[in-house]
């Protein structure tokens, strides 16, 4: 099962305003790591979707499109954004907007069909996988973060809400 | 631990433009039940928050400033909202924001008191709660729902993305 480009894109396009409307004025204690000094908080998240968004999906893309599954991309660093603790979340905000932004013009401009988002790349963990695969994964990694920064809110309420707890998968993931 | 109040509304006050972000004008193949038939998918979650406006936060409220716990909540219904599967999902955004609105309104006018979230309700289930852990609970009960949205939205791509899915925790929760 291939995605279809303007679905993926209609998903990704959208991503910045969801994380700005989730964000953007929240009471600064809000914006701290509810889930322990070594996890992401919301800062860490947009730390490293800037990251992604300069080393990750579309350079992959880029090695499929040049060199196939000859070369093997290189490793993302999860962290490689460095420390985000002290970068206003606007900043940070603004800056996955503008990035995204120019990423989704690049995509555009390959004018991609659907036959190419068979061909093949190669991870240098999971092995073989596709541009389409790399597509969906970029969509779905963009929803995996939204769902960490609203469970990392949630987080600071686990004891605020008393009993209640029980009924709240969010907060017992 | 108590919530402060206007903490706790900066969050309750976006959660209608979050789910518009996230949801609006999306291509209708997102739209569906992506987790299964009996579960929820966007429409659902959001003819679900929009009948906990009509029957149970604000309602609760004035259970407990009314009645404190001597009187306890009625039983809240999950689904309640009916079958939302044919509904527009702009007409559910639109009726969820004005409710939402509505009663955020209300609270305002109730100028509750830091005391006063310690007032006693009566939970049919889980027995004694707070008004400052149903005003958390509210939050809380937001924040899920946000995630369950992006994460029916992530099951779509569960195949597409092929072996990174080992790598993404939403499509494995």
């Amino acid at each position: 099962m291939e995605p279809v480009l303007s679905e993926a894109v209609a998903v990704l396009g959208r991503t910045p305003s969801v994380l700005r409307e989730v964000l953007q004025d929240l009471p600064e204690p809000w914006l701290g790591r509810h889930e322990g000094e070594d996890a992401f908080g919301p800062r860490e998240v947009l730390g490293h979707l800037i990251h992604g968004e300069k080393t990750d999906w579309v350079p992959r893309m880029r090695v499929i499109l040049d060199h196939g599954d000859t070369q093997p991309f290189v490793p993302f660093e999860r962290r490689g954004y460095g420390d985000a603790s002290r970068v206003p979340v606007t900043d940070l905000l603004d800056e996955f907007e503008t990035l995204r932004k120019e990423n989704l013009a690049f995509l555009a401009s390959l004018s991609l069909d659907a036959s190419q988002l068979q061909l093949r790349g190669r991870h240098p963990e999971l092995g073989p996988v596709t541009l389409g695969q790399l597509l969906a994964t970029w969509v779905v990694h963009d929803l995996n973060h939204i769902a960490q920064v609203v469970r990392v809110l949630a987080a600071r309420y686990a004891l605020a809400v008393g009993p209640w707890n029980a009924y709240l998968g969010i907060l017992n993931r």
